[in-house]
């Protein structure tokens, strides 16, 4: 009789997928029995080489001789030395040896991808910080040998006002060659007189890109900065991902010295080059002409970005190197755009409240003196922003990644296979869900839960009674799909025979206490910026980011998430921090409105606030039910 | 009976001594033939390797393989790979098997540099743009957790004036560090109000780099910036000069493309981070403390440091890239100074009339309403400006390289060895001369003639009747120093036997007719600019650069070089050109002065003036001496 195989804990990112299996495994078989999406061409020959997968050495980049089998000579084949010693692999010729994580590549993926870091719809007339200007720039003669520079500046003179006009150092590299050329000169000048690129050929067009760096996600929009449309968008698992998934674990890497901080800098500007190629690429647009870029981020990945200690964030007071509104060349940064170009970096408020916010608020446009909104943003961190009485109040609190779907023990991202919808009926107890990715004529299989579908698995569970207000599951419920073990006790939505992996994709007691924890926070939070502007009731609610795009309201209200409020005011904003960098890439007022908001915004310590441990303890607890959210269920 | 061996032409840099060897010669055993300086620590055996010089390929950097002899274990011991491949190699090893110019870099010379870039006597009251600002910054602590850069500005504000503080990228890198190390910090503030560095200890300087960059020679000053001290300078030879010795040279090589322009810019950079580093080691300054910077160049060599394409410049209608003045970061050049500090290049007039002219103006700091002065810069070009009736007149002309002596037939640079003076008794025609670094009781013997000593020569001949206005030697003169031969006559200065390479160093009549092209351009340009502005007599002669600081002004006035004026009233000036961007350096007013300088300069072209021609064919002629100057001989 075989001696049972040991088992061991596998995980796929950007999705999220995780799950045991057998040591010995190949990493293939894992990705489809745990339903990551990994192409695979040639069947698992090892011929194609696009099921190219990434191991993640926990203790930074590094070969993947200590968890998997040795590389065969296909993957010799495809995959270069370096490649190999960065843990490079092709799925379908290695097996798992040890507990390991595996980053799957777009280009290893085979379905749509569900990143939602689409645009949100949050728009401007452009007004941009840089502008085109087309001259005919007579050519040197005997008469007239005055320099490149000195001509082109002659003629652009009329059209530049009152700025002083000078070259960028970068610029007059390539103006000879323009000049001599084209017999029309397209210069691209800032407003403050300074002419940073040439844009070639007479039809090019005025282009930036506005870049949302989050702490799983990359997010980049190529935008045209004269109409102001959007022309191609592309995100990228935030790549330092392999040196820490939370922002903690990223500043505890940094602080180990300049080194470190550097791998970080240069990791997450690889890939953002990458996906700027990429945009550039699909719009038929020349990445060097790109002629702006804007940036937000949360206050780690802001000193991340620019190569700043992040030390400081990591202990009390929390003290961030700086928060202010940053302009710098693009070449300071190594980010391939026009090489004079300059990036703003918006203004963050402290080390909880990052430019992403700032960006969030610059898109959604409150106006706290006539209309009493809390803007939620959930993420591995919950922002909380509370417009009111005049007042722009806001907290930061730790809600792990829970409602993200991340570490719940079927929990996935919003990925295809993620179950993000869930239904009981009260009456027969019968249970319904949805998957991401399946449509009428194409079931697909659930690979785990996400965060929406966690959200409606407990707000259901809640109105039918099989889970009781302080979160401990019914133990009596007649629910035919609670499973109940020795250890524990879970609610089965998809059974082993319908999932993707072979085995239940469940909602166990500790999942609901990880929801308690992670939405307990954020209602806190909530009911202290309320009562800080002495408010009872909130106008609108509007969701940020990729969570608050799928959840649904009714469920969200039904586990006290949100405030009470009708669900028609409840509002889904998108990547509103990605949106808040685009309006500030096309419009220059709205970098200075940033800078006011940033300087508005109220932050409210919830860790040494005397109420929140109050609050936070009552608001782990469900509430009752209204009648009024019942009539909306199925909605 | 041997067969006679084949001759080579060597020739050693910076101080320029030429000749022929025989196929086969040691490089130190040429070195020394030739006079030129070189160490000789374990006297040939290879034992000390001190003797290195870098072999200089006329295609650029390049290994030695071509045209010497491989090299020996005793090479491989004191160079490595790299510096082989680059050319380096052991004198008193190689034996030379084809033409060949060798670099003989400072460390491997004994003798007392004599390359005259020393700083001059222009002075300002420091006013510059960086200051250094003192204050003691709060920790962060729960009560003002705010970033550290917010609690560094509010400390600065009340110093800042007007102007918006705003940080350096690259500064916000070390803040963190320099906050929690020291108890007072010292931040290097721009007058526009951006923080640039901080200075680590309270006792740390304010200091900035006045660079110079020749054709030729590079000179660097590192200035106290708030008392305009120099404390340190470093002059190196210009190391494009193995790209091409003149401006011509280098338009051509820069030409063939991109990489080529990459390699003249990087090599230039990497020795002025050389020039750089040595200043502050003897000035005991941290080279990433120094806060600011001033270049001034021709217009070729301001164009190569910024990799600018210099094609322009080398055919009609010699249209510059750029000539206004131009801040750039450091770190955008390579310079490896503070990372957050700027370059301030000077502005030139155009092509011929570059930032080091500009520079030399603001040096000398003339009034052309109050007075007439003409100035005169002799380098591998000359340039002449005109200070009369409220205007200033520039020209330009090829002087080619013989007034610094490079390519007369025993010429050599203003290096010991070289003989700087020469008399000749006009009742007895005994002649006498004077070797740079010879002392009364330490005679060096003469290795060749620098520009000096050819002028001097050419005014003694004259006055001598040794030669005719024409410039034709007279054969008929009973001069015993004058060697006749079929082809040629010369004017034996000093005899074989008294010489360092064995062999006569002598002025030849072919010397003498580039020494009449040379003085004749001068001449021709100087008399047409003072045409072009109406006047007959100048108040004052100023000789700039290093050729200006050591000719004799009699026997320049004795050869026409200069206009008829008394020897009182001229005067050198040193490197003005180097004093400008010092001035530059401690005084932003001066930067605002340069501007109004370059743009007041009024460029008269002489290639297409219509009376060019025939002045310069009338310069050609040496005139008669005057009673007056017969009375200062030997003064």
């Amino acid at each position: 009789m075989d001696k049972p195989k040991k088992k061991l804990q596998v995980r796929f990112l950007p999705e999220g997928m995780r799950g045991t299996v057998d040591h010995g495994t190949r990493v293939d078989q894992a990705a489809r029995r745990l339903g990551a999406d990994l192409q695979s061409v040639c069947g698992g020959q090892g011929k194609c080489g696009k099921c190219r997968v990434r191991w993640l050495d926990p203790a930074g980049p590094g070969d993947s001789a200590a968890a998997l089998t040795p590389p065969t000579q296909q993957e010799e084949a495809f995959l270069s030395e370096e490649a190999l010693r960065h843990g490079w692999r092709l799925a379908c010729q290695c097996h798992i040896l040890a507990d390991a994580a595996f980053e799957v590549p777009k280009e290893s993926r085979s379905g749509r991808q569900v990143i939602r870091k689409d645009p949100g719809a949050g728009s401007v007339t452009p007004d941009p910080v840089v502008r085109i200007i087309r001259v005919k720039v007579p050519a040197a003669d005997l008469e007239n040998p005055s320099p490149d520079w000195e001509r082109l500046a002659q003629q652009l003179a009329p059209e530049a006002g009152h700025a002083p006009l000078h070259p960028d150092a970068a610029m007059l590299k390539a103006l000879p060659d323009a000049l001599s050329r084209e017999k029309e000169t397209a210069a691209v000048l800032r407003k403050n007189g300074e002419c940073i690129a040439l844009a070639g050929a007479a039809g090019s067009s005025l282009t930036g890109v506005a870049l949302d760096i989050g702490t799983t996600t990359l997010a980049a929009y190529l935008c045209e900065l004269t109409t102001g449309e959007v022309l191609a968008t592309s995100s990228e698992v935030n790549p330092q991902i392999s040196c820490g998934e939370d922002v903690i674990s990223r500043i505890a890497y940094a602080a180990e010295g300049r080194a470190r901080r550097q791998e970080l800098q240069q990791s997450v500007v690889k890939t953002v080059n990458r996906m700027i190629a990429a945009v550039c690429a699909e719009a038929d647009v020349a990445a060097d002409s790109v002629a702006d870029m804007t940036c937000v981020a949360n206050t780690c990945m802001h000193h991340l970005f620019l190569g700043l200690d992040p030390s400081g964030l990591g202990r009390s007071p929390f003290a961030p190197v700086a928060t202010c509104g940053i302009d710098l060349k693009a070449r300071d940064l190594g980010i391939r755009i026009a090489p004079g170009a300059w990036i703003h970096m918006l203004p963050a408020v402290s080390g909880f409240i990052g430019a992403d916010t700032v960006g969030v608020l610059l898109a959604v446009d409150l106006d706290p003196s006539k209309e009493t909104v809390l803007v939620i943003d959930v993420g591995t961190n919950g922002e909380i922003v509370l417009a009111a009485g005049g007042r722009l109040l806001c907290a930061s609190c730790a809600t792990g990644p829970a409602l993200e779907g991340a570490t719940l023990s079927c929990g996935m991202r919003a990925a295809p296979g993620a179950v993000e919808r869930v239904w009981i009926d009260p009456e027969t107890l019968a249970v319904e869900y949805a998957v991401i990715g399946a449509a009428a004529d194409r079931p697909v299989p659930a690979a785990g839960v996400c965060g929406s579908g966690v959200i409606d698995a407990a707000a259901q569970m809640l109105t039918s009674g099989i889970m009781k207000k302080n979160g401990a599951f019914n133990r009596e419920s007649s629910f035919p799909r609670l499973k109940r073990t020795n250890k524990d006790i879970a609610f089965v939505i998809a059974p082993a025979a319908e999932s993707a992996g072979g085995r239940d994709v469940e909602i166990s007691q500790d999942d609901i206490r990880a929801v308690q924890m992670a939405k307990g926070a954020i209602q806190a939070a909530g009911r202290l910026l309320m009562a800080e502007s002495g408010i009872e009731r909130v106008d609108r609610v509007l969701l940020a980011g990729a969570f608050g795009s799928v959840i649904d309201p009714v469920s969200a209200l039904a586990i006290g998430l949100l405030p009470e409020i009708s669900p028609q005011e409840v509002h889904a904003v998108g990547n509103a921090a990605g949106d808040g960098a685009r309006l500030a890439l096309l419009n220059e007022g709205m970098r200075r409105k940033a800078a006011v908001i940033a300087k508005t915004l109220e932050t409210v310590e919830l860790t040494t606030h005397p109420d929140f441990q109050r609050e936070f303890a009552m608001a782990m607890h469900f509430p009752r039910m209204s009648h009024d959210l019942r009539k909306h269920r199925r909605s």
